[in-house]
């Protein structure tokens, strides 16, 4: 199943996308005979569990559903206020290091553990909501197509072989950058969190339809010219050891985000470096979950 | 005023401490005639604005009020659950950048830009809970003692002018930090963000209570040894400066906490170096805040 947050008639509501049709989760759960549904994707996340998904999988299956097209409405960030920030893990494609040469700050061009960092995403934006951007506080924008794991269920130190029951689902990130004051403030944390620069979605796809371990095509277009093209399978720090070696003294909860990071073909690391203007549109596209579009607008 | 999150009777509550005695907000509320009362710390930064505010103060120079001593409750985190993390700097005290030498990371001892990072609070713990640590996650457990400033309406782009206007009040978080884990993973995330890593407390005082600019002794002892000991005038970048930059392009929000770094006398500062040890007893004490106490515990 994909689920999706949207806004309809000025309303914030989550529900099911199924063949560009949206079925609202407030009228499933009626029907499933569900007293106290949950209104947000946060709270669903926590609410679901194998059986309800279960109910509403064969919910679904039944003819004559009352539904509307995804046309229709505003599609929102899945999750548009998480809990905590997103955690980012950078220089997680090979390729991607050599580009951007870390070797200052890691010694070598392969870091040797992940880099984490975060990133705030509340609130997030969704599909075709605008990133934007001042020329006085950046002169700098780049974009990073990245697979998101959204996580299931609370747990701290989990084995890799356990990882994937902790996952709820899959999402898109574009993690935008402002390589200027990733540079000027050492941290990455103030280039990466600007306003609007955390793009995410279009969807949630439940784990169940993606097989583990998740190799899918990962990849951005600036105003249609192809720009990253890869595959999840080549992370240096897959996503059972991202989750085990996170989780050590750190329980990770139900709704957050963990950000895999991107792979080469970033703004920066071309000669010269190509960055982001007003009126550039990104996409950032991952098999099975779909293509999130955003245009840039200097402000 | 001093603001205070309490757990009495099993039940988590929010209150005025005055003189080490509580005055619970239900109570004050159902005084003043307010129907709907904030019921969490978060709430009521929200909700709180002069007016409110200046009612509360009047109604609390009554006689007879209703209160109970602060020794009857377990002290929570003013703001047990941010809505965001931490905001964080690094080498924000000359000295505290001296002793820990990050001429590698930035080319000079002391940093030219704000060094933010984040870390995890939500939960944050409260007075004389345990930091908890296992060493097969961390051997060098560190305590940093930080004046951290509470958020009190949303804004960007502040001008450092205008800085205080957006403080809702102050308290004390201990940065504690896990030194091998920021080294390991490079940016500084994981290491700052262990769980229970985040004391904050006890209490939120009110920016009324405290002159502008915020020059307050500010300091930490471990088993009653006086180790850091300076004064939050010694910010290289002070409170305007820093809620000024930190705002360019990033809109910090009500309830947002800055935690503005701190001074010299670390663990890691010493040679050799100091770590904490199961049984330590580690107080973080800011003048007219009051004073933070919590144990370690290994686990």
């Amino acid at each position: 199943m994909k689920f999706i947050t949207y806004v309809k008639e000025d309303r914030e509501s989550i529900g099911v996308l199924k063949d560009n049709y949206i079925i609202d989760f407030s009228y499933i759960f009626k029907n499933i005979g569900e007293e106290n549904p949950p209104e947000t994707m946060m709270e669903f996340i926590k609410y679901s569990n194998k059986n309800k998904l279960n109910q509403i999988e064969e919910f679904l299956n039944r003819d004559n559903l009352e539904e509307f097209s995804v046309d229709r409405v505003k599609v929102s960030a899945p999750i548009p206020y998480p809990e905590r920030n997103v955690f980012c893990l950078g220089k997680n494609y090979a390729e991607h290091a050599r580009e951007v040469k870390i070797t200052r700050i890691t010694g070598t061009d392969i870091p040797e553990n992940p880099i984490y960092f975060t990133k705030i995403a509340s609130p997030a934006i969704g599909q075709e909501d605008s990133i934007k951007f001042s020329t006085k506080v950046t002169q700098q924008v780049d974009y990073e197509s990245e697979l998101a794991v959204i996580i299931g269920k609370d747990g701290s130190n989990i084995k890799e072989e356990n990882a994937e029951d902790y996952i709820f689902g899959y999402t898109i990130i574009n993690d935008v950058s402002a390589r200027d004051l990733q540079g000027k403030h050492t941290q990455w944390f103030k280039g990466k969190s600007l306003d609007t620069f955390c793009p995410m979605g279009p969807v949630i796809v439940h784990k169940n339809e993606i097989p583990f371990p998740v190799e899918l095509n990962i990849g951005s277009k600036v105003n249609g010219e192809l720009r990253q093209n890869s595959n999840t399978k080549k992370l240096i720090f897959d996503i059972p050891y991202i989750i085990s070696d996170l989780s050590k003294g750190i329980t990770l909860k139900a709704g957050d985000i963990i950000a895999t990071g991107t792979p080469s073909g970033v703004g920066m690391g071309f000669d010269p470096v190509k960055v982001l203007k007003d009126g550039d549109v990104v996409e950032c596209f991952i098999e099975k979950i779909g293509s999130l579009k955003n245009e840039i607008k200097e402000i």
